[in-house]
């Protein structure tokens, strides 16, 4: 007996190992492929130079679904469609400006741009600014913060390694500071950028009201006139105007890209693999998010040059509307759940094109050690930590029909001094890291294609 | 007896969860003061925009040395010293010049640099270019050489992952490129530059003449012109000017900077950590290795600022002449050797200051199990791979007396864009990842400081 169970335990194992390493020889040859032949930094140029920033409701983004279309049809796609929802179309509008108004330094300009979905000043407010560390500190000045402009100076902490856990922690100043300024009579509000960079661009990004508290205009200021408006504020009143002129338009109609590989054995499981084609009005969104949308064509790509014929249905979704809505995101998952489309695992890649560490996973915890048995295979790559985590836009799959999911991991020490701002451009996007997110990506695609989950 | 040899290894395992505990606490520590109050940053400023670039023999390398001096006290060393080495001298001499000189591209500049060490054509040398793929293509054609220009077009091959392969793997036609060629009777040499970048700067890096074999001029070229330069090969006979000015001066005084925290426990146990002042005539030599130079001081400044009374010596050594001689690091291992200073351990930081991934080791089995025990203290920093290496200015410690070697390994994808080059300027560098290297550069001489090796 005990022979025999050794036995079964030796073909076991030989069979796993024999399996990692057909495994490890194929993803080997999606490595070659990325690396010798990959289009994904070109289409990258493309997305960033020819369309450029395509917000939702913009007419580049009507361009970039176009290209989108075009270049999954290149690349290849059993099919090539395009899902229907309708967008929020929300406008700058305009140059937004803050300038101080009294002292010394009257007439400077500050580096600022106007909230995401926030509504503009429409005519020019002068007004005193008050500084706010934090909501406590908001909540002790309650008293003295009507007619004033609130300056939200809540630093991106350094100390948390992984800069998003940064982010998470500072956001709610950029998402909620509005309507909690306003609640107690502000004006407007200014944010400190949500970022470490060292230089002075600011930071966009969504805010959003509530429809019982009154909506004012808000925007992001760099790092460096933030640390200076707070210098001069500890030496004297400083009043400024502030001008900005956001807005909806009505609600407009957008588009998910999708292109599809049928399933050889299973066609009625579903794999995702996604970005979104979206991004903020200034730079580029060549990291947020054009990365992840030619990482995404490019599995398509590698997979269809390497003749790979998958056992479940793969889909190539680029997002509409990630930024300032996820209505794409909400659409596909709507769609998918009428449909009874069994999604089985989606991979998004919205965290910037920086060389890959790993995956973000929300699954079960079976899913989970399955996916981390393949560390192995990952770690000649550099790719082999695995986080908690996912993507704003395969989460509604997740919700609506336990869709297990992961997110590319890059490095993220870089991402936060280009998200959401103007120099969120191509030149800012290095070529190999780019390719061996795509890598991973393909890897991954390609494993729980081959093994289930 | 089983009970006994139970309790024992729980004591033992305790102990040793303690003793992690408190060295992850300390590490801790480390990271909160780098990434709080850090100075390496600001360092990396003065060196790279008040200084430069720094070659041995330059006025700059002296500059370099007393600001050395100057921040090494300044961050409280017990005592600072220079060593005195003798340095070669090596000038660019003008501005190289490599120029089409016939058919319908006459008069196109190409973007070049002279290689390190190269003699200067001293007058234009005007001659037909011939493409060489690698040496087995040179013997191939050997008759066909002389006279002409050998052009070697290797490529970097961007199907190693870990970018210093495709260095190890090319850099020979820099290095023994223009003695192979002089050997077959050819006037000068355009080497591809040693880098998958996508833009054409020129990178150069050192070369070497035999004795016996005629010394001739050699140059770098960008990618772009190497690409562009073989296809017009392809169509026709391309004869070029080529015009360079090297030439080494008298060897001349350089120096070793080296600073020293006494140990209270085994104080004739010496630790090193280090990285070397000079860098390339061109550009800031900012992650080349600038990076490597003030992670060195901030792991000084951070042991002292946390008030750390190490139990073994720890030097900290800005090596003189890595680039073009080796000179600083060969009197450091001598004078070491001389004086009967048992090093037990040297780690440098020279391959740029980007996110770390973790070391390069070069040990004794024992000595790197018991590093690689530490792999759990360095994973909340994402620094926890361990790969084969050490440091240029370190070998000769483990070669003159066995000392145990570290390479802080960050990732590699971005290195060659910038190596040698004109653009490895402060701009390129990030602040966060630089601090990131000198966290784990801190923790790991920390750790060895602790436990020994």
């Amino acid at each position: 007996m005990r022979k025999f169970l050794a036995l079964i335990v030796l073909i076991v194992f030989t069979n796993a190992t024999q399996a990692q390493n057909q495994d490890s020889l194929f993803i080997r040859r999606i490595a070659d492929e990325i690396l010798l032949r990959g289009t994904a930094y070109e289409n990258l140029r493309t997305l960033t130079k020819q369309i450029g920033a395509r917000l939702a409701g913009s007419p580049q983004m009507v361009l970039a679904e176009q290209w989108g279309m075009k270049v999954l049809q290149e690349a290849q796609a059993d099919s090539v469609w395009t899902q229907e929802c309708m967008v929020p179309h929300w406008i700058r509008g305009g140059r937004d400006k803050v300038v101080i108004a009294n002292g010394r330094h009257k007439n400077k300009q500050l580096q600022v741009l106007a909230l995401g979905n926030s509504i503009g000043s429409v005519q020019t407010i002068q007004a005193p600014v008050i500084e706010i560390k934090d909501y406590d500190d908001l909540e002790s000045k309650k008293d003295s913060v009507k007619g004033k402009i609130v300056f939200y100076n809540y630093p991106f902490n350094p100390l948390f390694i992984r800069t998003f856990q940064a982010y998470a922690d500072a956001v709610t100043y950029r998402t909620q500071g509005p309507v909690r300024a306003a609640n107690h009579g502000a004006k407007a509000v200014i944010v400190r950028s949500m970022s470490h960079s060292t230089d002075n661009h600011p930071h966009t990004g969504s805010t959003s009201y509530a429809d019982t508290v009154t909506k004012i205009p808000a925007v992001a200021i760099g790092l460096r006139d933030a640390d200076w408006l707070s210098a001069q504020l500890q030496l004297q009143l400083v009043s400024v105007t502030f001008l900005t002129h956001g807005k909806f338009l009505p609600d407009t109609i957008g588009h998910n890209v999708i292109a599809e590989i049928k399933g050889t054995q299973y066609p009625n499981e579903y794999i995702v693999v996604g970005g979104h084609l979206d991004s903020w009005d200034v730079g580029e969104g060549a990291h947020d998010d054009g990365a992840g949308i030619v990482q995404t064509i490019e599995v398509l790509r590698t997979l269809k040059a390497l003749n790979y014929q998958p056992k479940r249905t793969i889909r190539f979704v680029l997002f509409a509307n990630e930024e300032n809505g996820l209505r794409g995101a909400n659409r596909y998952a709507e769609e998918a759940k009428v449909k009874g489309e069994k999604h089985l695992f989606a991979l998004e890649s919205d965290n910037g094109g920086f060389a890959p560490r790993g995956f973000a996973l929300t699954a079960g915890p079976q899913q989970k050690e399955k996916i981390k048995s393949w560390k192995n295979l990952f770690e000649p790559y550099g790719m082999n930590a695995f986080f908690e985590g996912g993507g704003a836009d395969i989460a509604p799959l997740n919700k609506t029909q336990g869709t297990a999911l992961a997110g590319l991991s890059p490095d993220t020490q870089r991402y936060f001094d280009v998200h959401h701002a103007a120099n969120d451009v191509f030149e800012n996007v290095n070529k190999r890291e780019l390719e061996l997110g795509a890598i991973g990506m393909t890897a991954l695609i390609y494993l729980v294609d081959q093994h289930g989950l």
